[in-house]
């Protein structure tokens, strides 16, 4: 069985995407976890990896990391539906798949994935702004041209969900106002079986990283720790 | 025959990316070249993806982004041997490809690419000494792993290299040291054909994109324009 190593599930959104798509197309695997900001937090990671970055999927004498290149893993080794049948369907899966993997900065450093509170509403950047116009155009398309079989971006549950289930979190948690459209695909995500699992792990953690915890106005918090 | 949306061939790593891929396989394209940094440049680009960003790949009525959405793109349409047949091989080239996409920034930033130039070697920060360390680390692993067939990081041309390509510019352009293994690869990057092609073009070209010219110290100018 191969083991997955990740990090701490409150805070980690890059260990998210490959967890989530694993344990959504039932894809079996041992799990290693890494908290975030410790002392040999680095030494750690490491010791599996030369890129000194979670995720990383250990399969046999086989290593691999970056969570696109697990996922096309996930797919190539174990013959799991990563990507949609569709070629079409499938560019574009992959294209909004690489533009998540260096994109959404603005959103990213405003809003940290953590799944441990929910913050009101307020006023956000104009970048901000148009990083959340681009994901709801993303799913939009994405639904209205490939969507017809399911609730995800291109019907079933695949890789392009997976990598874009950290930003949805923020969604959440940040209160961000968002169309109907956009509002329902949340949900979906959120809804997952597996997703819950996640975020019932993530509540059980004891670990606080204090840089991803912006705890002006926070509205519920759902752990005890932080 | 599909074709490929780039910018400057002096200063666009991202477009030299998938145009040398593609180029090295034999796989045939036209061009379209939309200007860096003028005023309509964004329409320009908008117009062929609602992500904004070149490269493009038009394929008929298919449009991929982002350099290894349209990598994977080539190899699934058209059956180019975009990454090594090996499967250990192919999970630690699409790694390291996927590594490059969000990785290197503090030599990213550092040194921009620009064909037309060469500057002296000089003191870098401690930053950039580590994405080089790391970068040399990649083709010492590679290569010694799965090099045995050729002279790129995995035998044969492939997306590894192709992705890394523009880095490999930026080294020689700005003079860095390297140890002799990670020098040899660089030179055999730049002696491509399809490379030299690109840079034969890029030589041509009038435009000059001022945030990426670092006039200090340049030994060596190829272009008059700049």
């Amino acid at each position: 069985m191969p083991t997955l190593v990740i990090a701490n599930k409150c805070y980690s959104s890059w260990s998210l995407r490959p967890w989530l798509l694993m344990k959504q197309l039932g894809v079996t695997f041992d799990e290693i976890t890494i908290p975030l900001d410790l002392p040999d937090t680095k030494a750690q990671v490491l010791k599996h990896s030369p890129a000194g970055k979670v995720p990383i999927l250990i399969d046999g004498d086989v290593t691999v990391w970056e969570s696109i290149a697990i996922m096309e893993y996930v797919g190539d080794a174990f013959g799991a539906p990563v990507w949609p049948d569709d070629r079409k369907a499938r560019a574009m899966a992959r294209s909004i798949a690489a533009e998540m993997h260096a994109g959404f900065s603005a959103l990213r450093s405003a809003c940290p994935m953590n799944l441990g509170k929910k913050f009101a509403r307020k006023d956000r950047s104009e970048a901000v702004a148009r990083d959340v116009a681009r994901f709801s155009e993303i799913v939009r398309q994405s639904r209205e041209r490939f969507g017809a079989g399911g609730l995800f971006l291109f019907g079933a549950f695949s890789a392009a969900d997976a990598m874009y289930a950290p930003l949805v979190t923020r969604l959440d948690t940040y209160s961000i106002a968002l169309d109907a459209t956009t509002q329902a695909y949340v949900d979906a995500i959120l809804s997952l079986p597996a997703f819950q699992e996640w975020r019932a792990a993530a509540m059980t953690e004891e670990w606080v990283v204090t840089a991803d915890e912006i705890d002006e106005e926070a509205i519920e918090n759902y752990r005890r720790a932080a």
